[in-house]
């Protein structure tokens, strides 16, 4: 029943990472919530446009996101 | 006043589809709230990308949602 | 697999027409996307506090909307 | 700590008009909360498809709504 | 016809802030869209509740919130 | 950077349990993301009313989660 939304910057994780995504915070509701849970538990990923997310009043482009991952 | 959000799958519905949907999800509140909310009440439909919906932890593509949707 | 979340005024709807609203929104949905798609068909609503909507500036109480609903 | 998310129409503000709302949004945050918020005040902008926002039942373009905001 | 929607914490703002930050909001947005834009222009608040919402995985109450904004 | 918004039935969750969630929510973005985006990984927890979820049309209160969670 649990509804997990994740908002993410465009172009910084892969496909295959947005499923690692999906699997992981799913097995991490189902842990807390329980087996029974699992098939109403939902994930769903929206992705936000370069530049248009901002912290501070500074706004973050896909480029700086990934420079502050890589601690650049 | 009321706002409806939508969150479909991208790809699954047509554009005439979508004015349908609209348009019915608004005379549905209008016939509970009354006549005189019809010009506040509002409907916002936003696509969610293939394969960034997951239900159980398994993703759905597009070609996913309309197998469901078709009985496949 | 739509997902539709209303936001509506807290203390304008009865529970009772709260559950119609749940019950229509959703054959609004199916009618569009077909009966398969009924069991992963989602309605969640939500209530915005009294005073805390605004249209163009102007803040709104559960009265408000009452009068407003009401034509007075 | 603030989480402002605005939802506008695609198309209609240029990436300069874009940041001005940030900056601008962020500065009314601050001037409310203190300045020592600041950096954990977050925006976020979220565009919506042409002809998928609705009032009142009918369905707005992008075109639609730079008329709207030109007074035709 | 933007909406812009401010999840706040719980006990953090009195109403009279609340509405300085509705009129704020609104006012910004419709410095840069055009005073045309005011009737349809929506600002939303919500309320997290105190310990429900986290960063970088610490919890935060409204206590927290007010000793952050406070400078303690 | 990224923003985990969870909805979840109120009266469910203990504290202890949303916590749990909110440490273990963190965690899992991190692991993917890597270790420098733990300062801007946010986590909002909102809890729905009792009977404001619907599945398929059907509406869920707080008894018929743990119910069904308790595999009754």
């Amino acid at each position: 029943m649990p509804l997990v939304n994740v908002k993410i910057m465009e172009g910084v994780f892969t496909p295959k990472q947005k499923q690692e995504m999906i699997r992981k915070l799913t097995d991490v509701m189902v842990s807390i919530e329980g087996e029974n849970m699992r098939p109403v538990t939902l994930v769903i990923l929206e992705e936000i446009k370069s530049g248009d997310w901002a912290v501070g009043g500074r706004s973050f482009t896909t480029a700086d996101v990934k420079a502050l991952a890589a601690g650049i």
